[in-house]
């Protein structure tokens, strides 16, 4: 399945871009006047090979989840349970994710792709599994979603194994795992893009997973641990010294090679990353756009482009975290950010603020009118 | 009504600041993590004197619209009749402010403040104007708006003049005028807060507008000419030389007080910045914020400081325009844009893009968990 999706992501189409560059240029504003609007409303033309693109009306929040082994090195203060009990507070509607979602009109899934802590879920139901044991909906298992709210966030059960082995010690997953988790991303791409999503917004939750972000940017980017490496959730200068000793020592240990992205997600990787990339991938085999969050996401967003260089023509760049590691990546991408507010949460949260400069670039494209259309002079 | 409102106006509430700030640091999410929107909800719930300050989503975008004397100087290759017929396009839903209003569900206000040519306009109901002569209503008509959208855009009719007078030659304005424009901006500022707005955004609409805003960033900001002008709507090398020569020139002939600011619009100012000046000091003395778009409106916005400094603190800035004299002033202002991607449209466009960001922040205090009720560990 990885392989299928990888082969299906193909360049963005050129026809649909000179159209949509010729239509801005005839609508009712000086040409260039919307600055990076323009611009990336040219690439999602090309993205849907159609100008103007769809209207990303429907957006989807994909929050993967998933522990770390390397959290025993100490590369944090928070404690490994805070990954399962945000879980909870995402799918009880708590969190900053579920505001900003509910502002946006965006739905929220959250996916256990590697938690460590048993989650306390309603099991999936049997007879569903049995009736598709292929099919994406045998992913799904709605838990909490609130039965008075239909629309409410939801969790889909696919842990691949409690959380990530310690990545100083030995390979954080095997090639098999990390395959199941990019493979997980893929199909949880497909389920939302099959239920009406135009637009994928990426998430993450992960206590510790900025350790491993900072190994895959310092790998497929080729930066220096220390350059890649942030303060996270806000770790003091001993934590931070020793959070880069750690990504420095796990790529000593297992010196990734940047083109086999599978070994360098069973190296030095997560199953959240491993699983992000997937959905990349799984979005841009389908010409959808993929919102990218902050850190997690660009670091999984390089491994996706390694997979298929192509990918990058769905990625938009939401925001740029305040990890410098997202600067390196995004600058290895090529994608300048829409949002840059100093945002260090994760959740998807920097990806849904920037959701509105999306919708609003491609409204654009449908709703303005040429000066032809509107009487209005030329210079 | 300029004194009184001057008056009116008052620093932040620093005890409901403290509770933000307090309340800020019990949410479920590290402390800090929402980089610059912390901050701004802090800041939303002193201009409020509460917090949480009350979600800003009843939203309104005044576009004040003016034409300038200087345009015969050929600051700009766009025709002057270009205003009017934006204001038709603003009317019939056409333009970029009017798809960007739609997606955020703001109203449209258009003001023509000091149009040079002759709007086709259906005249105010005498009736109305006569029932209260005096109220705000009586500057309302209701023109182009669709009969079957009552939501759609409406224009105010209240020009003082038809544009500007030419200030390499004379003051722009009479003070009485500059005046006259300032209070229509309070005006439209109580009648939008009055109707339920629970933040303004500005617009303006003027050919040649740019080269106001130059002036009155360059006295007020106290740079340069050449540090103060920008390319506008995109000038050639010829054209921008000759806009720099013609601030210059005025500045030199009026040699403008900045702490006289009804003096600064009276000699280089412009109708649609005088009125965007009075609806910010209308703003301020209601507790509403006003997120400001581009040059033109932290021009005025430097205006609006200049009469009342606490005004400031109501201040949003939407964005960061391409326009040089818009960096200039909100560092005279002590602002940080919330969206820096590359526009100089006008219009309002660049604060409806920042509107979500707003929103967003005073959100997170009314809808995201503490640590204790979501029982999530800390660190």
């Amino acid at each position: 399945m990885l392989e299928s999706t990888v082969a299906a992501i193909r360049p963005l189409d050129e026809a649909a871009m000179a159209a949509a560059r010729e239509l801005q240029g005839r609508l009712t504003k000086p040409a260039g006047s919307l600055g990076a609007l323009e611009p990336l409303s040219v690439r999602l033309a090309g993205l849907a090979g159609a100008c103007p693109p769809p209207l990303p009306d429907q957006a989807a929040v994909a929050i993967f989840a998933g522990d770390h082994g390397v959290h025993a090195q100490g590369v944090t203060p928070w404690p490994q349970e805070v990954t399962a009990q945000m879980i909870g507070n995402f799918l009880a509607g708590g969190a900053v994710v579920n505001a900003f979602a509910r502002q946006a009109g965006a739905s929220v899934t959250v996916v256990d792709v590697g938690v460590a802590t048993p989650l306390s879920v309603t099991p999936p139901d049997p007879a569903a599994r049995a009736a598709d044991p292929a099919g994406p909906s045998a992913l799904t298992v709605d838990v909490v979603a609130t039965p008075a709210d239909p629309d409410g966030p939801r969790l889909v059960a696919a842990n691949v194994r409690a959380g990530t082995r310690d990545m100083t010690v030995t390979a954080a997953l095997t090639r098999d795992e990390a395959r199941a988790a990019v493979e997980t991303g893929i199909r949880v791409a497909d389920e939302l893009v099959d239920g009406g999503a135009g637009i994928l917004l990426t998430g993450d939750m992960g206590i510790g997973n900025t350790t491993p972000a900072a190994a895959l940017v310092a790998v497929f980017a080729g930066v220096d641990a220390a350059a890649a490496t942030g303060r996270g959730t806000g770790v003091d200068d001993e934590t931070y010294a020793r959070k880069v000793a750690v990504v420095r020592a796990a790529l000593a240990r297992h010196t990734p090679d940047p083109s086999d992205p599978l070994g360098v997600l069973a190296a030095v990787g997560g199953l959240e990353h491993a699983a992000l990339a997937g959905l990349i991938l799984g979005a841009a085999a389908r010409r959808v756009p993929v919102l990218l969050d902050g850190v997690i996401a660009v670091s999984a967003a390089l491994a996706a482009a390694a997979f298929a260089p192509d990918a990058v023509g769905a990625m938009v760049a939401g925001h740029r975290s305040a990890e410098p590691g997202a600067t390196a990546a995004l600058r290895h991408l090529g994608l300048d950010p829409l949002i840059d507010l100093g945002l260090r949460l994760g959740e998807g949260t920097g990806a849904l603020l920037a959701l509105p400069v999306v919708t609003g670039a491609v409204r654009v494209l449908h709703e303005v009118a040429t000066f032809d259309a509107a009487g209005v002079a030329e210079k």
